[in-house]
């Protein structure tokens, strides 16, 4: 495939070229069925086995404990914003805390606001969103019916290293954009969602783990897409799923396991991928500015300044004749953004560290 | 392709062997752009292009009226059951009115039923919903909210030959799977919605079409996701869309156009195709009895019974030794559900009409 560019796309992003080159292969007929992917009766034989596969690969993966459901939605993020306080929020005697690290977290504040009262735990609004909160930043309450994290901030290319201390409170955590990029103790978790578009697969599929005793929250006046338990007691059949957009994400995480070797093995990659550009700007002489606090910065999302717009736009242009995509900034933070997701090749980020190197000489 | 099984499948359904076809060409990498659809940015100048095809595509197929959006969401007819109430109920002076005509209608309503009052105008669960109103049928309040029906079930194998009559209520449609089987009068409609997995490309997007006063309606307490108004506004960009679905549909309404030559020649050749089962169910002397009555028979869903549950077992059985798949019916109606949609291949409705034939004679 020599004409393949590295994309470095927020999401939808690269995907892992084998997984794309066997779905390319199975597309018009999944060998031993007569049909594709897409033509198959979601209560299919196949299909179920397609479902069950993708589920019980996650479990693997992520070791995700017995008391845990996983299921599949649509609707992305945007609908995982409303449907957490719609199912957490309704009849609890305790506001949740949303701790607010970027812009997506904002977003998911904007639809719990819908809902009643909320705590803001923490806001690093004051400095952009360079940063976290330390553990003694977070103004929590013991009893908050819930506390809301994202962990990992696409835009501002902020990360948490580690979890946030809740105590008792369950965390629900937006996964989204570092999804499966290394183990997650799940136990620490009450609810975790990602949308696939970033780590796991197409646009079009939403992976939620859930623990048992939140699921028995979701009250029954809910209307039946919105309902956690509806998709748990359904398993992830309550209506037609994504079918395709699941099945890749059973290849993708075939992938992880087979190729990569899990996600310890994929976190060691995902760490020497990051340093390669985290140095270059480190080296920098302040020509590239990182965006992040260091010690928050993300191992998915690099983000940086250079020393003037004009620059920026020339960095992003040179980029693309080096076969370099997407590496233009969200206009929230400016500059440059490079998504260097679990499939984005080493190659890939070789090429990048290069490129800036020889930019910064050049300029 | 010659181990492709003919797929009777209700839903994911067969799609066009040449769409697959072309899908696979350029799973990998889309000629020019260096990378698989999958994986763009949903606000890549190529991806933006694709939906403006979409929508493009669909607006001069159907002669969709300028005062209408078209939009592409997530979640499948099951969202779009309390979709509809919530944006179009809420705040309104009037109840709506349901007509229900089988399992999908029922659903909708009790969705509906969450939001306040709803008219029922008519219900065929008398004679298990195998007949459809006339016109005077209809206990219709002239200032009803919208008037909700669906344009074919599935499940039953009934469908409206013709718009019911609303008056100047706004008639709310869901056309899921009988979508784009015809012309449709899209100025007798408020709103119309299908999700894709029957007509019109895999499972995972639905078209919604909304007349812009409608859109007015959507009231800003709404949770985001779940306002027409915003995906309106967004043009389908509020959140990521389903990128890989939506691409698919564009192949499936390019072939309908160019290689189908549009919906009045697709309404033929599903007249064809229809005839030729139907004709065997009639010329049968009883063996095989339609669920449907003849004058509300769908040209989507054949649905009929034979003589007995263990005739009906070995009819799919032997269906399945002749590459004839799918062809259980739904455990509500029992017996044998044939779904013919646009992308059946006439030889496919040739060979289980024989195939009927055949059997018919040999028991």
């Amino acid at each position: 495939m020599p004409d393949r560019v590295f994309n470095f796309s927020p999401g939808p992003a690269v995907l892992p070229l084998s997984v794309l080159e066997r779905a390319q292969r199975e597309l018009v007929c999944l060998p031993g069925y007569g049909m594709s992917v897409m033509e198959m009766s979601h209560r299919s034989e196949c299909f179920l086995e397609i479902l069950a596969s993708t589920k019980r690969l996650l479990q693997e993966l992520l070791a995700i404990p017995d008391n845990y459901h996983v299921i599949f939605l649509q609707g992305g993020s945007r609908l995982q914003f409303s449907m957490v306080p719609l199912n957490l929020m309704r009849g609890q005697p305790q506001p949740p805390d949303y701790i607010l690290t970027g812009s997506w977290s904002k977003m998911a504040l904007d639809e719990a606001n819908r809902e009643g009262q909320v705590n803001i735990a923490w806001d690093g609004k004051a400095t952009n969103y360079d940063r976290l909160p330390a553990g003694g930043d977070l103004k929590l309450n013991p009893s908050a019916s819930y506390v809301y994290s994202c962990s990992n901030e696409t835009i501002q290319g902020v990360q948490f290293q580690s979890e946030p201390q809740t105590g008792t409170a369950p965390l629900v955590c937006d996964c989204s954009s570092d999804f499966l990029h290394r183990p997650l103790p799940i136990a620490k978790y009450g609810l975790i969602y990602a949308c696939a578009q970033k780590n796991a697969g197409p646009a079009g599929v939403t992976a939620v783990i859930i623990r048992d005793d939140l699921v028995a929250r979701s009250r029954d006046d809910l209307h039946g897409y919105l309902s956690y338990k509806n998709h748990v007691k359904e398993d992830s059949l309550f209506n037609t799923p994504p079918t395709f957009a699941i099945y890749m994400m059973k290849l993708v995480l075939e992938w992880l396991k087979g190729e990569i070797g899990g996600l310890a093995k994929m976190h060691e990659c995902n760490k020497a991928k990051a340093k390669l550009i985290y140095d270059v700007i480190d080296a920098s002489g302040g020509f590239y500015r990182g965006h992040a606090q260091p010690a928050v910065r993300s191992l998915m999302n690099v983000t940086f300044r250079l020393p003037s717009e004009d620059l920026e736009k020339r960095f992003v242009k040179e980029g693309e004749t080096r076969r370099l995509d997407g590496l233009k900034g969200h206009r929230s933070v400016g500059g440059i953004r490079a998504s260097i997701y679990n499939a984005m090749p080493v190659e890939g980020v070789e090429q990048l560290a290069k490129f800036m190197t020889e930019f910064r000489k050049g300029h």
